[in-house]
């Protein structure tokens, strides 16, 4: 059976991804892959994404330089979840947020309000031109 | 505005969560939430999940005693995806997933075949009684 098989794909044909850098531990960024880009993840070792907004293959860092280098890819137990073990190039450190920070999830729950916990490390207008 | 307004719903009132262990970094398992699953979490700093399968709140280690504190609660810059620093309670070192593993994503793509690549830390049956 090929290993793409095994994915169990939503209705849509997607399934979560969850991006995680190899050296730190931290959780960069959430998206979505159909069949075509995890079979390309697969092959180019570097992330593509499905972009369920433009609906089609979105190659990470294609206009932000931002590319994704993967080292491992992970299921979980009910072959329905993606977790990618990556380098995130591009900046030191890595920025994997369209706003310029290192990660995505930047935004924690303090006294019942959403702070922005994390700095931009990076104007987001020097990022795409 | 309530901090939950801020979250995006989907069609199903659902948002998807992340827990990752606030010690080791490990991302030991993906579920979802619905609103009162996350206001249920941030009140108790347990993480409380939707089971879409029982229809129903899952109060994460309710049968197995594996139960989840919860330190710290994200949300992505697309405010519609939920990461939460979790302490696995329970067993050491801790167990999220159902197979008796530390993390739910031990499956591992090695030259084109799924590979279990964490091993079991306790016998299911003899979590689940």
């Amino acid at each position: 059976m090929n290993w793409l098989d095994s994915i169990k794909w939503d209705d849509r044909g997607l399934v979560p991804v969850i991006a995680q850098e190899k050296d730190t531990g931290d959780v960069l960024m959430f998206a979505w892959m159909n069949r075509e880009a995890l079979q390309k993840t697969a092959e180019l070792k570097r992330a593509v994404y499905f972009s369920r907004s433009r609906n089609k293959l979105w190659f990470k860092g294609e206009e932000s330089g931002h590319v994704q280098t993967v080292h491992d890819i992970r299921i979980d137990c009910d072959n329905d979840v993606v977790l990618l073990k990556i380098t995130q190039l591009g900046h030191e450190p890595g920025i994997a947020c369209h706003t310029g920070r290192h990660s995505c999830f930047f935004q924690s729950l303090q006294a019942d309000e959403w702070q922005a916990a994390d700095p931009v490390l990076k104007d987001p207008e020097t990022i795409y031109k």
